[in-house]
Order: C-alpha cells, then structure tokens, then sequence
C-alpha cells in the first residue's frame, strides 16, 4: 500500500525533475515567475490589455521603474506584448501573448494554495520560532 | 464575445490578487517556492522520506550548506518534518508533511507548464535581444 501510494504520489509529479536539463528549465521559469511582480502584472493582464499607468494603479504598491522592468522582463520572455499606438501622445498598451495566458492556470493553482493554507504556513512559522528559543 | 472571453479568463484567476491582504500571502508564498532549491527538496520528498545525504545525492548540484538552509526554510514552514532516529550515529529523516503534500500539485503544474514551454522563452528571448541589438 505504502508502495501504491508512493507510485500515486510519483505521479502527480512533473516528470523527474532531477534530469539536470529539467532542473535548468524549471529554475529559469521560476526565475520568472517566482517574482511576485511578473506574477502580479500577468495576473492584472489577465483580464485584457492595460496601458501602463493603468498597470501601475490596479498594482499600487508598485514603482514605476519596477513596472518597466517587470514589463521588459515578460516582453523579453515573449509573455506580453507592447503595442504602440500613433496617437499623440503615443498611447502604447501592454497585453498578454497566447503564452502569457497559459500561465494563468498554473499561477492561478499557486495563488488558490497560497490562500488556502497562508494561515497554516504562519502558525508553522511562530510555533518553529517558539521551539528555537526554548532550545537557545 | 469578447465580454464573455474576459470573463473566462477572470474565472481561471486565483480570486482578486489585487486586495493588499492577497497579494501579500501570495508574495510570501512565492518566496518560498519561488526558490527553486526548495521546489527541487519539496518534489524530491515527494516520493517518500529521506535522510540527509540521500536529498543531497538525489540534487547533485545543491551544496551542503544550501542544502541545510533549505531544509530548515521547510521546516520552519510546515511544510517538511526532521525526525531524529537515537540510534548510533543518530539517524535523521526528513519528509513532507500533509501541508508539504499538498503543494506538489501545483508545482508539478508550474513543472509541466515550464518544460512545455522552456523552448518557446528561449526564442522569446533570442528574439527580443537581436532586436534590442538592431534598436541600439
């Protein structure tokens, strides 16, 4: 039983991730999509273009030059488009590429785990302190 | 049409990422799992525990110190139990817990998504950069 399970477990998992070529692949998306801000603007793209200081309200906490470079980032991984509009002033609108919405579904499964069981990552958390200080 | 896309596309997303309180749990989440040395121990526990020197040769690249580092980030999470064996030498295994578990969905979703599409950010950026050469 211990063995089915195991195989169960086995997989669900994303093929073996210890195949170096593997290891690489998914350390360079994460590189990505582990920062919060590339997540946070795929996600506000996620319901249709934005200009950027539409991007920049819907994600307040974030600074203008951390918007450019996030958004040169995912245009570079080919994840968002910039398209200029020659109006004046030129109107340019960012947009996710057919590539950049198909994170949606693995992002949106991280981001539902991540509500789900916030709570039970920051109790973990004091009551690990707790036990490091009775120790000390 | 293009109403009842967007809206589509909003029911895939992990819920209102904009709200501060949300955005926050899913920043500290993804610190964790962002991290690609705790996503390689997190998918290697996943078929079963092991002991120390066991995780080390099964992630040929991680250092001793990372290695130790990371394990403790886990722990500390909730995410990994360390169990101490009194034998002699002391035997010390560690596993996933039931929260540790339950993260390997995801992952492995982030996993497949990055080996379908690893080809396609290469030229992504291949692309990006020979135009960036051509601007400059």
């Amino acid at each position: 039983m211990t063995t089915r399970r195991a195989q169960e477990r086995t997989a669900m998992l994303p093929g073996n991730l210890h195949v170096p070529e593997d290891c690489r692949m998914v350390s360079e998306v994460l590189e990505r999509i582990g920062d919060k801000w590339s997540v946070l603007v795929v996600v506000t793209l996620g319901d249709g273009p934005k200009r950027f200081n539409e991007l920049r309200r819907a994600i307040a906490s974030i600074s203008q030059r951390m918007l450019t470079l996030t958004l040169r980032g995912l245009e570079r991984d080919g994840l968002v488009t910039r398209t200029v509009f020659p109006t004046i002033p030129p109107r340019v609108d960012y947009a996710l590429t057919d590539l950049g919405r198909s994170l949606l579904s693995p992002v949106g499964a991280l981001g539902t785990w991540a509500r789900q069981n916030h709570a039970r990552i920051v109790k973990a958390r004091v009551q690990f302190d707790a036990k490091g200080s009775n120790r000390g």
